[in-house]
């Protein structure tokens, strides 16, 4: 393994890797129950944001600007650990939440499995939690 | 929202989005404790090959090919469950697995946490579980 390799695996030098986008994906995980809530980009200043308010904020790849998660719906993320992989190209956000986290109604993004029986399928395996028309406003 | 959003996001047909270059992003995690162990990418291949065979099986983006996970070192991940969100542009696999999941040594590539003082320092958050000079062979 390179010194480079070293010093960012073993290292304790907190060097984030944005892709050639200049994003890292950013993986919000409720820190109580450990449900994977959403998977979302960070740029420099998204990521900057996050650590100095304490409040989730992410990059929107979509609509190409900062998104400060909750702005709208009020369904913020309290950040309370940043955990980042061996490679440093991917974070962890453990995060507290007091409301359903996808902008569909549920508590994760992540309300579906692919079948057993059929891998062309899709099962439900949770309601939804508010209802995304009272939360978004039109 | 547009017909073809709804039906992703409200539908009963897995059709996983990959990405410009093929990839969709997967993420590991223990069915047992809810760790993040490790987050990697899917060509559709490797997605095919997941589900058929009942092993996570990756692409690897540094190799440029098929990554059955644990070819090299043994360790393996059984997929008891795929999960995807909203959107389908990311999956969870929910994984079985006995021994540590990350090159480095470590049960997950996550083993560190930012510094809530500073935020440009890593603080280790386990210890090795496996020596890797052993698993992968020379």
């Amino acid at each position: 393994m390179s010194t480079a390799s070293k010093e960012i695996e073993e290292g304790f030098l907190f060097q984030p890797k944005f892709d050639a986008n200049g994003l890292i994906t950013a993986i919000a995980q409720d820190c109580q129950t450990g449900q994977i809530l959403m998977v979302a980009y960070m740029d420099k200043e998204a990521l900057k944001l996050t650590i100095e308010t304490g409040n989730a904020v992410f990059y929107s790849r979509s609509r190409k600007k900062l998104w400060k998660k909750g702005e709208e719906s009020g369904h913020v993320q309290k950040v309370r650990k940043i955990l980042v992989d061996c490679d440093q190209d991917c974070l962890v956000l453990k995060v507290s939440v007091d409301q359903g986290q996808c902008h569909t109604g549920h508590q994760s993004c992540f309300y579906r499995t692919v079948s057993d029986k059929e891998p062309q399928r899709l099962e439900f395996i949770a309601e939804k939690v508010y209802d995304p028309n009272n939360a978004y406003k039109k």
